[in-house]
């Protein structure tokens, strides 16, 4: 394999709102927001904060019809398209298909009815709104999960390939499939059993469960990063216990770092060591808060010491070395600039506005 | 490539104090101090962090000759192997390899002379030390840096090739090499540039440079699991601006999720949704600081969805699942205990305990 990515599988379009997922569209980034549905104001400030942050859909769940009306507003105020997560109750995913939701990401397999999830497909089709096929490890239907002979990743690829049988049967097709295990090996796996089961299909990847910011930022860039190089995925999200815009962060640094979308500026940092002087890791905080916000693929360096600093980091577009109580601003590899420490961010900030 | 990892590069064994890096050895875990070598308490006591996080190996910056007595007194009380990092000044590497350090890291390109690198490779062999030849994209030497049609992973390799050469020359073979970079594709591209130019020295892997938490992780992740799943790699350090331990912590989560070294246990955690009643974050971080110790691969769920919860995670071998003020302490996919929500993990690490 090589350190880029294959060809991306060719896949159908599918409409989520604005967004289009597959065909020749770029990988999109989902998340989902953690605050209480109920709390319209909370849940859709977070939503914008992932937008921001560069979320291109953003799930948010419909827990109970009580929440229908703030899910609305939601969905109907955010600045990008809301997908409704919906389980076990098949009149909430109705409701939400005639909500301003973009789309509605359902379970199968624990809705229960194959005639309850065949009136969400033509309640979708009729509303023009997409379907998220998810199946998932711990949920599945009893007859697959205790087929004899079988691997996980064939039993969620049987699962998925029943429901979107199901679908096409009623010429509906604007649905993605995600299959989600919480481990690594099982999630490439399964993701590439789904390819080959449903080769015109979106796929949704993610690594469900995945952990804490580290642990769970390492499971999924392992696994994804395997299964985007193979060309496989059309739109993915980085489960973490955590803040979801971290999710956001390392998405955009996942496909950054494959170089298959460049979503703002990357970060060049050492890690700091004894011969640092400054607080590089506040700084970095800082930095990412001050300039994330740009949509130009700019890398930029912090690094700690004024020595190695300018040397090891010259291919960074923009950067500054910090000394003792001093700053040395480089830009292509020369230094353009020595300030105070405390001035260096204000200094880069100036110069990376004049780019 | 398969999901799991081709059969490992057959490297010799370097011997790094206590540790075997290369050879049949399993993959080590290398990190580096970020506190002022001079004060001896403080990076002592976060050398010993380092090594209780699960770091087999720890670098700590040898600065300067005032730092020579702290370091010697470092390395000698650490629980584990303690690598000097010199940079610039060879006096300053000689005098490390008189000291309790196991090894040193240098980077030739940057103490500039020949002679200078060949004493230092006698020293090493004289005091059965071990030597990291670490070069890297920012330092290569002039006629190298300057060679036209050629890549840079070629140059990085032609550098260590080069003072791998001289090395041999002299009998020392206790060594590794490693060519950092910043970019994820530039590291894949040169270590398996090295694992052809040197296929007996054991390589040391790390993107340098690779920045905060998240997108530190996510670019180590990347390219250190391709090289992996290549075989190619016997010690890592994931740099992160950020602290140490979460390097390590990083490290763990990759070879574990590698499936290439289980150590201690994985969380199970889901990213939280509107459903979820409890600061499932801050219970989080609770249980790994409460369990991260445990020294036997076992699998902990931590649930925020006493619904979906015990389902989802029913692979996990113990786990707990949160309801609305009580929770769901469940084992090997059964319920086999309900207490209150804040006496869950207590509830947990009694269980575990008993494991």
């Amino acid at each position: 394999m090589d350190a880029v990515c294959s060809h991306r599988r060719k896949t159908r379009e599918v409409i989520v709102g604005s967004v289009v997922v597959g065909g020749a569209s770029p990988v999109s980034i989902q998340s989902m927001t953690t605050t209480d549905t109920h709390d319209a104001k909370k849940t859709l400030a977070q939503a914008q904060d992932l937008f921001s942050a560069g979320a291109d859909i953003v799930r948010v769940t419909l827990p109970d019809k009580a929440a229908l009306s703030a899910f609305s507003k939601i969905a109907n105020e955010a600045a990008g398209p809301i997908v409704a997560d919906i389980h076990f109750d098949a009149s909430l995913a109705l409701a939400a298909l005639e909500s301003p939701a973009a789309a509605i990401r359902i379970n199968p397999g624990n809705i229960g009815d194959n005639d309850i999830v065949d009136a969400i497909f033509v309640a979708a089709k009729k509303s023009n709104k997409a379907v998220r096929i998810g199946v998932n490890a711990g949920s599945l239907e009893k007859d697959i999960a205790e087929e004899p002979n079988t691997s996980l990743s064939q039993k969620l690829a049987k699962s998925a390939k029943r429901f979107s049988c199901r679908a096409e049967a009623l010429g509906f097709t604007n649905y993605v499939v995600s299959a989600k295990v919480h481990s690594v090996k099982e999630t490439i796996s399964a993701n590439r059993e789904l390819a080959k089961t449903l080769p015109e299909v979106p796929l949704h990847l993610g690594v469900t469960e995945a952990g804490d910011a580290i642990q769970g930022t390492v499971k999924n860039a392992v696994a994804l990063s395997t299964l985007l190089r193979e060309g496989i995925g059309d739109t993915l999200r980085i489960s973490l216990t955590e803040d979801p815009c971290l999710e956001v962060e390392a998405a955009r640094a996942l496909l950054a770092s494959l170089e298959l979308r460049m979503l703002g500026p990357e970060f060049i940092t050492c890690p700091t060591c004894g011969r640092t002087k400054v607080d590089l890791i506040t700084l970095a905080k800082e930095a990412r808060a001050r300039f994330s916000r740009l949509k130009k693929p700019l890398s930029i360096a912090l690094m700690g010491c004024a020595v190695n600093g300018p040397g090891e980091a010259k291919a960074a577009d923009i950067g500054v070395a910090f000394g003792d109580g001093y700053a040395a601003i480089f830009q292509a590899g020369r230094i353009v600039e020595r300030v105070r420490a405390e001035e260096a961010l204000d200094a880069l900030e100036k110069r990376i506005d004049a780019i």
